[in-house]
């Protein structure tokens, strides 16, 4: 990082006038260990589960739109495909736990754990085996991705519901009441916001999740998407390759993976704040500022894919700018 | 506008949830009048100049680096032509009025209107016909650039000094004092801003520009590659493409166009934020929302390319993102 730092300054540009940019380019020299990252191979992983809790009419989409939109983006016409071939990246769909069995295609992972969670108002999402299990399937993923050389990683998701499970982790970790952290996901109504409410303060009282134990937390108010995302997280981190948080359901699932493993804070990127209600809130939890705010809230990665671009841009500014001395450019008056 | 929005409502996400990347692609639409509008070839036009007030002390950087950052760019070591190659962008480069001769060069185009601005503290910056000159200069740049199928042009500007005509004009067009406007541009120390705050104030005080003639204000308190980028503004919008806005020096040029001719502010699109005081005064002065805030303070366009992504993107969504009834995904429960 002091190498990048130094490089920065001795680039053809007012010291520290690239602003977050050149702060990014450190960090990244950080993560990677390198004092010159480069980020070229890129990719977003998109985690599909259901949830039992849309029993509770806590969605203003009905469930079967989640298996719908995973043939979307294995058809390449969801806004995650089209994000990602803007910027060059892979798109990588993984089944974490779909509440039916999705067609058959080369496209898909299947790292199913089961059909869908339980009801968490009821009783946990899922058992403890089942959370282990999702967080692993997820570190499985990401490490065959870095095994075909994978420099940076986004996080995306999609599952009907999953703005509640979220909502709840944040809650459960955050101590915030439900009501200051769950927004209206999708588009819900105020009936339909005070059920979601209603849902998750029903969900916490029941389950009661440990705060100081990351993976009870998934495993009671959780989802299997959100534990694949744990996975990647804590799989990428440990490879030293940056992670792009992406909106709400994202910083859910990297805050548990913080909870698991604090060191793996400092390979957190967060992309964008997004319109969810909490997600300031989860964002300052973790300590992370996110690169911009384009009042998004729809999931996928879509937020991440464009965070990427920057982090792109950031390791080219340290390997393709030249120096004073190389230019013949005078520097700053002293 | 309205058949893009139609459209927007119509693809597979919740409406709106891509938020101000969806009102991009509305105003994109309504810009170039297509309701599926294109973003592909795209430019960052950078303006170079010199300006006579560097002799009141107000930058920290000598003025020769003007033309040496003029042959950086031709050379491709710059931050913008780090950040044009990673969009694909052609960058274009003119020499509005550059105190010296620069060495020919194809890659230059030279609409040098004369060897530096006069010093703005004494009497006008220029003549009235210089400024004339330069804007149409600018504008022809720019018609030659969409003759060769431009789609959207980003602006960028070098020139040593350039900060203080830029704060200048900025104070003449809003009313407010010049150290609620001035910054510290690439770095001035506390008593080089208060030179430069005293050379507004005096520039101001000798030239009394007139706040509803846009072309006085250039005349009086400008720089020849300000006026070749109130050209670019005004050229690209009485063609209908879109026009992104790059930071401090850029935005003063924006605000002297839309003061010759206030239609053209529907044109514009606001990249970025930039930590120069006065920005913010300024964009809000314009009615224009910045896309994001990286602390950014570079200017040669940096902040405009990153813009251009972002709407090449928005323009994307619309014409390859698939509908809910070619996706086969359910629509929001009624």
């Amino acid at each position: 990082m002091q190498a990048a730092r130094a490089r920065q300054d001795m680039l053809t540009k007012p010291q520290g006038s690239l602003g977050r940019l050149e702060e990014l380019s450190i960090q990244l020299a950080g993560i990677t260990g390198k004092s010159i990252p480069v980020i070229k191979e890129k990719a977003i992983i998109i985690m599909a589960g259901d949830h039992g809790v849309v029993a509770e009419g806590v969605s203003a989409y009905p469930r079967e739109v989640t298996p719908q939109m995973v043939l979307n983006f294995l058809a390449g016409g969801a806004a995650i495909n089209v994000l990602a071939r803007h910027i060059d990246a892979h798109v990588v769909i993984v089944d974490m736990g779909v509440a039916v069995d999705v067609p058959a295609n080369d496209g898909l992972i299947v790292k199913k754990v089961a059909y869908g969670t339980a009801n968490m108002t009821k009783g946990p999402a899922m058992t403890r085996e089942q959370a282990v299990e999702s967080v692993l399937n997820g570190a499985q993923v990401v490490s065959e991705e870095i095994a075909r050389g994978l420099d940076i990683v986004g996080t995306g998701d999609m599952g009907i519901g999953n703005t509640t499970p979220s909502a709840a982790i944040a809650s459960a970790l955050t101590k915030k009441r439900p009501k200051e952290i769950a927004g209206r996901g999708t588009g819900v109504d105020d009936e339909g916001l005070n059920r979601k409410i209603s849902a998750i303060e029903r969900a916490l009282d029941v389950n009661k999740p440990d705060a100081n134990d990351g993976l009870d937390v998934l495993t009671k108010v959780g989802g299997f998407e959100i534990g694949g995302l744990v996975g990647v997280v804590l799989g990428a981190a440990a490879q030293r390759k940056p992670i792009m948080i992406d909106g709400f359901i994202s910083t859910a699932a990297a805050m548990i993976a913080v909870t698991i493993a604090p060191q793996c804070r400092d390979y957190l990127i967060s992309a964008h704040r997004s319109m969810e209600n909490g997600h300031g809130i989860m964002l300052d939890w973790l300590g992370l500022k996110p690169l911009f705010d384009l009042d998004m809230r729809l999931g996928e990665g879509t937020g991440a894919v464009l965070g990427i671009s920057f982090a792109e841009a950031a390791g080219k500014i340290l390997s393709e700018m030249a120096t004073f001395g190389e230019a013949g450019v005078s520097e700053k008056d002293s």
